[in-house]
């Protein structure tokens, strides 16, 4: 036996992993992938600039370990948020990492873990069980509505109930669309025993005021999730964010892996949150191209959940799989997220959005 | 109460976690930076300029999810590690990750956590310990002998004794830099039931042949982890990678967080790894102002460990504490590594040694 001949089965792999495959999208050589909730708009020319400019900066320093705590992105954050919410935070309620992802697991290693639980609302952001489960964190699933809404008198009399040490809440929430008002949040904060993380990837392109209102009211228990991978069309350079409490902020850095941020994310964050108002300008085109969209699958004779974010569900499909080899067929890549009847599609440019618009009148209902 | 006023206590922290410390070298801006064993020669301008290139292309595409396999930078890394250690691996054999930090998290969340157990020989690498307790697995620690060696026939009976899940062999090992010939790590290798992680972040340093060699042979045991952070000069690029049989890659990517590697730390460290045989070049001057600094010390009557790596234990002292102070307020920052009557001074520039050596004729012993 070589090292090719070895397979999964000759490992002392744990047993919970046994049998699953790696999460993630397909990622398919098609002409129109409306498949991950990306911004569709490239970033412009002197964004591309800056951040060139900053990594030859940083570049010259790469054989030094970069600022483990990363004080200046996080205070460029921290300027960002407090300008976008209206709430005055400073670098000390900021943290950041490789992606969300990577935030939400900290949280999960300082928080959850064996013996604890984490209860989400589900259909929601499908990560948030993975990183339970990869954290040892027992997961609790609670459905929302048939319309996927959520009730959030029934959710705190749950939240309650079975007293999570996390609760997970989604506004906007992915992949149904829709997000919470403040004042439907605060029954859950309440009824909250430990951490509530709102998870705002979507916030930008919602009208509702962020969570990071309630941040003084609750300070012991919330944390808001970011991410500059949707609004700010920096799904590649994976820079993930947190608003809380300085003390929450402290407890993560007893978990996060040291010299967790390069250089170079840093340099190219912080030059990507310098072109903020050109990135964000895409914001008001893909919301009102939402609107335009929803539009156009209600009069096709779909249904489409209403949207607070960049991307639709909708059905209903007889066979959503099948529905979904059928765009791939006609070059558009949408989301089968797994609910039943049900496909999700991203908001892409107009050409492509009109490129899906024509899919959706031939494919199999 | 606010934001501002919660305090640690305040917060349903992990029991565990409660009272420590986050990891880290203290950091401090003292003149000479001889304590986290970096290579002090910076990036040079070829290389600087092919890194802001290639990102300024991997730029051009930020609204995208980066390659979440990152193949184009694994087939870099296996011909490199191929060329260095004469095994032939294909991108099939290699994984990457933020850090070796990550790459060893993941490998403790797929064969480690609760109810597994992990055995290392101190003292070692204090990442080791403390990954093991964020993925929840228990730590085994088992001594060297009382010169920092380790006598690879007990190791091997103890290892036959206690059965941990993963063992870790850093080899160079650090703080204390000694490594292990591939015939003494054999029989570690045969002992084990599960795991064997040969941490080889110090492997370019020494002349000894790589783990990698003992794939084919054990290759349901063995994995081999590398990092670009010390004889790469990459060290703020964060990139730590491993070698081991496919199925173990296999095994990682159900741990992975998805897109975990940015599209700029994917162009970066493919840039870095075309300019190898230059950043290389400093290791034959590093490995030679190892040896005279050993031979310096020995002449101020210290007592330098054997050392492999890029950098030196050496004793004796009454109180390392005070004399790691005395260090910095004459301008060099040194580790203090928590061994009693030692320091460890990272290899510098030639100015850098000098004026460490010129201080350790004045710090108090």
């Amino acid at each position: 036996m070589t090292a090719d001949d070895v397979t999964l089965a000759d490992l002392p792999l744990r047993e919970d992993l046994r049998g699953r495959s790696p999460y993630g999208a397909p990622q398919l050589d098609v002409p129109i992938r409306l498949n991950t909730n990306e911004n569709p708009y490239p970033p412009p020319p002197e964004l591309v600039d800056d951040v060139a400019a900053a990594v030859r900066e940083a570049a010259q320093e790469l054989h030094r370990y970069p600022d483990r705590d990363a004080v200046a992105l996080r205070q460029d954050l921290a300027r960002y948020l407090s300008a976008s919410t209206g709430v005055a935070l400073s670098e000390r309620n900021l943290w950041a990492a490789n992606g969300s992802n990577e935030v939400l697991q900290q949280i999960m290693q300082a928080f959850g873990g064996p013996g604890r639980t984490a209860l989400g609302f589900e259909p929601s952001y499908s990560m948030h069980p993975i990183i339970s489960a990869g954290t040892r964190t027992e997961w609790v699933p609670t459905p929302r509505r048939a319309d996927f809404s959520l009730d959030t008198a029934e959710a705190a009399v749950i939240v309650a109930e079975r007293r999570p040490d996390i609760v997970f809440v989604t506004s906007p929430n992915n992949p149904t669309g829709g997000s919470i008002p403040l004042e439907e949040l605060e029954p859950v904060l309440r009824a909250a025993p430990g951490i509530v993380v709102v998870d705002e990837a979507y916030a930008e392109f919602s009208s509702r005021r962020s969570a990071v209102e309630l941040l003084d009211a609750y300070p012991a228990k919330l944390i808001v999730s970011r991410t500059m991978s949707k609004a700010f069309a920096f799904a590649g350079g994976r820079l993930g964010y947190l608003a809380a409490a300085p003390a929450v902020v402290d407890a993560l850095q007893l978990v996060r892996l040291p010299y967790h941020l390069s250089v170079l994310t840093q340099a190219a964050a912080r030059a990507a949150l310098r072109h903020a108002d050109a990135t964000l300008a895409s914001v008001a085109k893909l919301s009102a191209e939402r609107e335009r969209v929803a539009e156009a699958l209600r009069g096709l004779g779909f249904i489409p959940v209403p949207s607070d974010a960049n991307f639709i569900l909708f059905g209903e499909f007889g066979d959503a799989k099948a529905s979904w080899k059928s765009y791939v067929d006609a070059g558009v890549l949408v989301r089968d997220v797994g609910i039943e009847g049900h496909l999700r599609v991203s908001i892409g440019t107009p050409e492509e959005n009109d490129a899906f618009l024509a899919a959706s009148k031939e494919v199999p209902r």
